[in-house]
């Protein structure tokens, strides 16, 4: 992760940013949506969610590049309640969708308790984790799920049926810092998947199946048309499990406001084959906030939510293991790291803005 | 499963709940909350969930009869928003408690879109299914979590420090069933460690650890001191992702209602200890409810849930598998079965039912 190391190369944040701002403007993104997206962008890599940061940049730029995304959408509310809205994100990028879509959330929170919205008509709109972080910033309990391009079986399905659907949502302390959920509801990451072809190494069995549907330790059985398992991975451990969870991120970002659910999310990646049916527009996501003050005295919350955070840093720990860390502790630790040194890039993803860079004459 | 295999009694089900009303009754339980309570065990009997249904009143009993539970509480809103209650059970059963929360969170939906509830000072409720099914009742989408007595160790953690934690959601169909989910956040259930201890049978790697925090095969191990490992098991196959749902339900249902969060739940089993520090009143819950039309016409919301599950029942099957289910599925099959056939009770839970009658004068 240093400099010095020759498989990485590192960036100050800022610069990252301000790539990725120009890169959006390259393509008509109004200014404050070529910031706000560029910051989404860097919160990740900030929080070493290396996947969904720049080095998604690429894929931003060629959906940009071939029309599939609207730079200058008109996000409009096309239902609401004084708890709810459906938002139509114009098919925009996510990066832009989903903090507007999450503003709303917020405001209705602060008008009635609590605020719910769903959306549809959106793209892929970086890590969960940052919209329940914006909550955090306001002083509210922030949900996030979306929904994404297929990769999940169902408990025993063999074939590819959901995405990786995350689910996030975060408390804040009162000394302490906030306890920040933002899971996937499959039993691992692509990424991981990935790696370990790269690496020529197995996974580890309850990860993905073949496409016979058969489980497999070989990473490119799986991207050779198999899927990845849901959370829990067999119905011995409670694979159901995750796949209800993958649906009900499914239902409550794609059913509830109109998008594309279940297989028909549209592809993110150039190389993803595009559904043959939609069932509504776009991808979808879900947005909830919450009012502490709605339920109980803030300070009471908070105090509480230390003495959480403080009784299960003290948990006996598992033999051999780290011991019992606190939901968003990693993130926050790369985080912490990262401000101060510079966000590390793997060569793959240096070449990706080099080209990037050569297409636009943005300067790296 | 039929009155012809020795190990099992069939009662019809509202010989049942009969029994147990009166048993509430006993109690001074008014009589409109005893039917109530009643009807809760039922529905988990009905649903073929045996471990939440009769096979629990003789812990109702017990902690009526030690006068550890109110059975005339006066269950009240200590602070509400438009879309928000804070409740406070009054120490009554959680089966009373659960459906006047549920309630409160659904008449909220009906007048500003979502009504979310927050309940402490309550005691255990029954399944968490009872309650989005009623909201299905109502036209809405339910959602139900809980906390409950300790048995899960967080991942990494060598100790029980949550409850099994459920959540609970609903989604209508239009000519199809409805979408139920239940699950909780435990690798598997305490019941089935249970079970394969009394067939002196290993259970799999990844559901327990013993006393000193180590994975086991042996279920006495889990008993004698040991926890439930969270969804996932284990850091590889996401054993964090579920460690955080058990998290995010604790902190829901307790440090948002004032209710005892963590290893602080108090007991519902008599044979189980009392935590040695109290941080709040009772156990908690939380309650959600949305009203469809809030965000999509529930016409069309309906009927894309009809064509969700139609293409997740043709999925390619898993090879050896019986194929996707859509949740909810198993205890509806259940629930055709036993509305007709009657509810089949093992002869230990018959036999408990025998001691509540001797000791009451109830007939069974």
């Amino acid at each position: 992760m240093s400099g010095s190391d020759p498989s990485y190369l590192v960036f100050p944040v800022e610069r990252l940013m301000e790539f990725s701002q120009r890169t959006f403007e390259h393509f008509g993104v109004p200014q404050a949506d070529a910031r706000l997206a560029a910051e989404v962008l860097a919160r990740s890599d900030l929080r070493g969610i290396d996947s969904h940061g720049v080095a998604r940049l690429h894929t931003y730029f060629d959906m940009l590049q071939l029309g599939r995304i609207n730079p200058r959408p008109h996000i409009k509310i096309i239902r609401q309640s004084p708890s709810t809205a459906t938002v139509d994100g114009d098919n925009g990028l996510g990066l832009v969708v989903g903090p507007r879509a999450n503003e709303i959330a917020m405001d209705k929170a602060a008008q009635v308790g609590t605020g719910w919205v769903s959306v549809c008509n959106s793209n892929h709109f970086g890590i969960a984790g940052y919209y329940v972080l914006e909550a955090l910033r306001r002083d509210l309990i922030g949900w996030a799920m979306t929904n994404s391009t297929k990769l999940v079986a169902p408990l025993w399905g063999g074939e590819r049926l959901l995405g990786t659907n995350p689910i996030a949502i975060a408390f804040p302390g009162l000394k302490e810092p906030p306890i920040v959920i933002d899971l996937a509801t499959s039993a691992c990451a692509y990424g991981k998947v990935e790696m370990a072809k790269r690496k020529s190494q197995p996974v580890p069995r309850g990860w993905i199946i073949d496409a016979a549907g058969n489980p497999s330790e070989n990473p490119q059985d799986m991207i050779d048309g198999g899927a990845l398992l849901p959370l829990g991975s067999f119905r011995e451990m409670g694979g159901h499990k995750g796949y209800c969870l993958a649906a009900m991120v499914d239902i409550l970002c794609c059913v509830l406001s109109g998008a594309n659910w279940g297989p028909f999310a549209p592809p993110f990646a150039l190389r993803q084959e595009i559904p043959s049916r939609s069932v509504g527009r776009g991808i979808g996501h879900f947005f909830g906030a919450m009012s502490i003050e709605a339920f109980i005295d803030p300070l009471e919350f908070k105090s509480q939510i230390d003495q959480w955070i403080a009784v299960f840093r003290q948990t006996k720990p598992q033999p051999g293991s780290p011991g019992v860390l606190i939901p968003g502790d990693p993130e926050r630790e790369a985080e912490a790291v990262r401000s101060v040194e510079g966000i590390p890039l793997v060569l793959p993803v240096v070449e990706e803005l080099r080209d990037i860079s050569r297409q636009t004459g943005i300067p790296l």
